[in-house]
């Protein structure tokens, strides 16, 4: 029976970058999720026409620091590759009273673009609650995870929730 | 009864920076939390003698990329303030299946570090799942939450979970 | 008569930094102006709403990238200083086929926010340039200036064309 | 008849970053250039052999600072993707009293470097404008202009005023 | 005879990039190194198991630095090419008072990856010094060389010392 | 007898920020050197006539580094705190077939700019390896180390070799 693998340590214990030198340039795409979760005055409040919609400047904000953020993985995330993203769109939606983050990445590279995909997301879900935590401090960052992964040794689908 | 008001978006209802300027200079402190859950055998691996404990490396590369983030909210988050953190603490233990991630920033300063806790806490959990990943495609991104906030108007305390 | 004297060149020749240390901190104000003009079709289509009005999207993503950049000036302009920008506005204005940007920053510090206040246009106009420029080419980004600053040794005002 | 389409916005009017997955790499070669207006003492202290040229010291940085903007251009301009640049050249001459700056990038990819030719120029003239500021207060930053524009799916070449 | 040419200087003398569109890309691979020389307390001090061996986080944190930094030195160096690292692996070992970073890069590329190995080495080097100064002020970051160089126009191979 | 303390190390061995909020703002200034020792020929060409002098542009793009590298310590050194640099001079001087680069920092500030001071010399070293290495493949980054070191809780000063 094999142990499990851990591929950013070493043997000396040490923690490292897995080296994708030989690996093959595919089409790489993976999807993440995360929700930002609002108390339902919140959620009211950036539909409300009173406000001529909050939603369209908060979500712009949001959309454009994920993408940002997608791209500057490699600076964060201190084992990730310098990808060069060919496409990166994050999408959101108001569902009830839980902002529901979707941010898509694309490459053709040697390594996927999981990472990428999450923190995007992760980045567009702080955003939302950095524009909204004026109006409450219950609002809540939900889960993140990936959806889907595509392109790599072997495609992986999860179904989101 | 007054709207709520998003502080994020102006009377054009264009995106907006808050003017902190006339704001006093307190001593504000911050905690945050993120939560990585594994499925068991990767929890185990995480323990296990066999890796040497792969926990030392995956944990100190994280808590490193932890503060990293931290310092660099005001890059990521767009109407961030940019702070001079005179603190930034990131531990993490492994309590059953679940990593749980703390990070505390403080500063004396004209605004709050709830964006540099949390910004710290996400980045951190990004971190401890790229480095296994390669272990399971199920490691999920818990949820990400102000734990409390100190120094500013108003004292803020959330009991954690 | 004395000669102008290059503050960022020193005895040697040699590009160098101005030494603040012994500055004053005082609250610190400037205002700066770009333009981007547009063939007349582009701003109409900015307007158009069969476009449901792309100036939303296009003017909230220019916003965003301005106030980012705005806060980076020193890691882009190689001898200005670190500062602590306690606010940064940026407003946009489409005038006939012109986008009119300005950008207001202030801090209290030791050294004025000029600089940043025109990194901070520039940004925000290569942007508008960047999300236009498939519908033409003939997009030109106008001038780029100071239009006041306050705050420091003497206080200057230019008024805007 | 088309309507006009805005590449960067998409149905739902949000910003959002175009996919080039499936475009050609080609080599792709852009010039922009940009120009800073000199009071007429300004220009001539530039000159000046008293002060053993500044020209040298604030040239050379400029140059530098506008090739290091150039790479950074991604993380700028929000939807500009990330680009190996293999040649990025900035060129400046003091014609009149005119410094005219010229940056000239080259890669082969997928998508264009006319935002990075663009971005170059631009951040060099903001780093003449600080390096002289001191001298005078009527210094004006000009039009900043593609030129020319080579190697995708339309070249495009726009004679220098 | 010919004189030697500096490849970043150009005929006005001024800085600037090597143009690299006509190179071919070939795997590159540099290994570099560079050392921190402690007094003989500070050296003991990190082997100690009184503090339960500093060595490890201490060292963990140099590796994930080193690797951050060398990720980043496009954005250091001023005309150093952005590439996409396809490995980097920092090493630290610990013989006799001197902690050995060895620092090792690989691409495939159209230009070689020297400074990639160099930057790295160093910001490891700086790390190591800022997390044991506060024992000794008389640590000393010694030599920084190439020790090895592959793939481009000449392979070249340098016995370390 | 008390051990040495590793104030980069927590009581769990791992890695930390130094908590500065209760320190005081005092005047600190460092001092750093850096060497690059080149071949006597390559120390020739720099001097060259000929060439008309590569040591100006050579050196000015170093001392452009070296600066823009002081100020990005804290994000590449992991625990640095984010600091408003007052000043940061770089000066490289060719004796003999050496450069030593010699950096100087200063700020108000609660912890000192020896880690600054360090990376502006070592960036500045990187930065002239870079421009001279087509010329020869044994330059070498001799010592980098903290010359003095004021206005913290003890001054410190340390000749120059």
């Amino acid at each position: 029976m094999t142990e499990p693998k851990f591929s950013h340590v070493d043997e000396q214990r040490r923690p490292t970058m897995v080296d994708v030198s030989e690996k093959q340039v595919t089409h790489r795409i993976a999807v993440a999720e995360s929700r930002v979760a609002f108390p339902a005055e919140v959620a009211d409040a950036l539909r409300s026409n009173d406000l001529r919609s909050a939603k369209g400047p908060v979500f712009d904000t949001a959309i454009v620091a994920g993408v940002m953020g997608a791209k500057r993985t490699h600076e964060l995330v201190p084992f990730c590759h310098p990808l060069r993203l060919e496409s990166c769109k994050v999408a959101i939606e108001l569902i009830g009273d839980v902002a529901v983050i979707r941010c898509t990445v694309a490459v053709h590279d040697k390594t996927g673009v999981e990472m990428e995909a999450l923190t995007g997301a992760s980045i567009a879900a702080l955003t939302v609650y950095d524009m909204c935590k004026a109006l409450s401090r219950d609002i809540v960052i939900g889960e993140t995870r990936l959806l889907s992964k595509e392109g790599g040794k072997s495609d992986h689908r999860i179904e989101p929730a």
